[in-house]
Order: structure tokens, then C-alpha cells, then sequence
């Protein structure tokens, strides 16, 4: 059978770390309204960093998603975002999410599905913002799936990943 | 354990209002395609409305989604869209939705899945326009979750809706 | 009940045909990134387009969806997208998605939910470009709903397909 039955039924927990490195472009603000000079409602945020897996140094496949602005946060000057997008893993298939994401605090998205080994999961994914938006991690709580195999399901490496160079910033223009 | 297992299979259904009262700049129309006047393939919508319970009466928190035109609706003036949104409820978490919103009609939604007390969720939802777009009731049918509280579960108060003043206008520019 | 319960757990593969036909201005590429002349991360492509069953000769409804541009593919002159849409399928309800797809290549989505016969669906969905991305099959394998109508379920009859002319091209402007 291609995937879980609800016999699998129980909750498993990975991490994964998503690091902007600067490439492709990413990410890219389009500021549809002009009226106002920081991001809002209106504008859109398409995105794709480099994913890797809980120890911050397996490189596993990239994200990909849209964030649509819904607030700047002035005591921060960061964002909140709606957001949809998807976490690329190689040959273990991909699973995406929806959701808010800040730039200035942790949130919660819920968990809409996946393909491969996360076909039909469902939960949530706690998205915590380290060293700036530019360093995250994503702690997956999922179900309905088979068991994940145990190099994803290590306790995430976090020391490994604060020590880590900046990212490469995008050069000037 | 974080979010319910398959016993707690029974559909469960509670209803929500959500208001557009001009805040937030929201809804923010971005009309791309600028070779045809009306709204088109081409043009997004993104938003953020305002969420209370069942009474219309308690504040719970905001929506936030972006809906992508289809095709203008000669006949009403109103549009079609395809839409990903969510529903942020407080302390209770969030419940996110995909599928078609009509200006001029109802429409059902996929449930895609939430967080907090929606981690896990499956189902759909109906989208009701109440007193023109500006004003609809959501009716959740959802299972995969524990018992939801009773508070959420009542029948929406319709009456007291209809009867409220008219959403404060954006001012002129 | 309005959806099924976790006995109905089987997997069902069903197939749906989704042919560009040129109406309705569909595809449309919003070049945000104006300093990049390939599409790039920062454009969005709105569409919908006509989908048939099995036999690619029975009109069920349309798609409508939002492709997020995440890079250009040089070597085919195709594109990555990010994709959330949704086959709409008349009576039977609707049936979203989320992932990648790619003009050169097959890719595979998650399903995110459903309305109708559909309510609860999870699972994945196999998409294939078939003479070009302006005809496309897709293959999905789903759980949590009730039987679906034999009509559906059939394999797809691709030599039809193949044979079919050439969809309309939208006039030059």
C-alpha cells in the first residue's frame, strides 16, 4: 500500500532547520500597496530557503511558500504573516503546512498533508525563529503516518546551529 | 498527548462570524491584469477580517487569508475566488480552510487542518454571506479532534447579527 | 452523517483530466521581479482550467490555483512552482491541494481536503504533463471517504487524450 493506515496512529515528533543562505532570491517582498511605506495587508511575500534535518548539517531540499503580510508589528519592526508553504525532503517526499509566521515570535501552523513518507500525516508544526528570521526550526507533531526512520526523529542539535556563520546576505544594488 | 486520536471520530459542528469593520486596509485588492477592468484571472485579494463566536457578540480573534480571482460574476457584480484562510481563535488555537468564497452566493470549503485545540482536524466548512460579503457565518463540520468546549457549540444567534449597524466605511482618499 | 468515518480507511485512485483550453485569460504570469527576465521567486501565476474524467471526454468542472514561481528550469525553459489549487468536480464537491508542480516534469501533491464526496480525503495526488503543460493528468490515491461512484474510478483513457487537437490558443494582442 502506498500509505499509513490509522493503525499508525500515534504521534512522532522531528525537527528540521531552515537557514536563508541568500541564493535564488529569496525572499522577495512585493509591495502591491504603495500607500502605506511598511509591509500590509496587500502585499505578498514569496519565499525558498535550504532545509536540514536536526543536527543543522544534512542538507535535505528547500522550502517554498508565500507568506501574505497581515500586520507589521511597529514595537518590533517585524511581520505577521499568512502562510502557506511546503518543506522539501529528498527522497522522503515533502509535507506542507499553513498558517501564521512572525518574524518577531514562535507560532503554530497546522500540518495540511505530504507525499512519500508523509502522505496523509496530519498535526501541527511549532516554527521557532533563531538568530533572526533567517534561522529557523520547524518541531513537527504528526500522525496517521508510518514510522518516520530515526535519523529525522533526533532531538534538533540547536548549539550546532547558533554557532554557525551569518547567512550570505544578497549583495547590493 | 498533543492532539486527539481517531476514537474521538464523531463530527462535531459550531459556527462563527466574521466581519469586515474596515480596519487593517483589509480587504486589499491587487489588480494585476490591468487589460480588463472588472476583477480577473490575474488579480489576488488578500485580507483580514474580524472573528466572533456563535452570539456575534464575543471577540475571538482575526482572519487572515488570500483569495486569488477566478472570474467576475456579471449578473450579481460579485466575484468568485479561490481562497486559502484561517481562523485564529485565540487560546484555543487555529483552524485553516481552502477552496472557493463567492461574493454573490454560498460556498463549502475544505477543512485542511489547525492547531491547538484543531490539531488534526478534518472536514469542510460552509461560508454564508450575511448582509452582503462584509459579513458571513462559517459552519464548521469537523472530526479527528477531542470534544470541543460547549461555548463554541451553540447555534449561531442570526437575529442579533443582522440587526447590527453597518461596518465603519474606509474613509475616502 | 455528512462525511465518512475511519472505517471507510481504503486507499481509492481515481484520475482527472485537466486541459488548458485558453479561456478565461488562464494561465496569467504577474512578473513582480522586473530585474529578472525569466520568472523567478517573487512572481505568482494565478490559473483554472477545464477538468474532464476518465476518459478525458466528460466535462466535471474546473481547476483553480496559485503557483508561486520558486525558480526557472534553463535546461527545458519550464518552472518550479509552489501550487495550492483545487479540482472542482460539479456534484461530487471539491477536492484541494498542495505542492510542487513543474512544467517539465511530474511531481506529486498532497491533498489537503475536500467538500462533498470528498470531506475528510486524505492522501496524494500524482501530476502529469501530457502534451505539454496545457494538458495534464492527475492521479489521486485517497483515504477517509466513502466509496467513491464507480464512473470516477476507471483507468484513465490516455490514448483519447493524446489524440485530441491542439486546446484553442488565446488570440494575439
Amino acid at each position: 500500500e502506498s500509505f499509513s493506515s490509522e493503525k499508525d496512529d500515534e504521534e512522532q515528533v522531528f525537527a528540521l532547520f531552515e537557514f536563508n543562505e541568500g541564493d535564488k532570491g529569496s525572499p522577495f517582498l512585493v509591495k502591491n500597496n504603495k500607500k502605506v511605506q511598511v509591509p500590509c495587508i496587500g502585499d505578498i511575500v514569496p519565499y525558498s530557503n535550504k532545509v536540514y534535518d536536526c543536527t543543522g548539517k544534512k542538507y535535505l531540499g528547500r522550502s517554498a511558500g508565500l507568506c501574505v503580510v497581515v500586520e507589521h508589528h511597529h514595537a518590533s519592526g517585524g511581520d505577521l504573516f499568512e502562510t502557506t508553504m511546503s518543506h522539501y525532503l529528498g527522497d522522503y517526499g515533502h509535507i506542507s503546512c499553513q498558517g501564521p509566521y512572525m518574524t518577531y515570535a514562535d507560532s503554530e501552523m497546522a500540518v495540511t498533508g505530504g507525499t512519500g513518507r508523509f502522505a496523509g500525516a496530519r498535526g501541527w508544526v511549532k516554527c521557532q525563529n533563531i538568530g533572526g528570521p533567517l534561522k529557523l526550526i520547524y518541531t513537527y507533531h504528526i500522525k496517521g503516518i508510518p514510522k518516520l526512520p530515526a535519523e529525522l526523529c533526533q532531538p534538533p542539535v540547536l548549539s550546532q546551529v547558533v554557532k554557525q556563520p551569518a547567512p550570505v546576505q544578497a549583495s547590493e544594488d
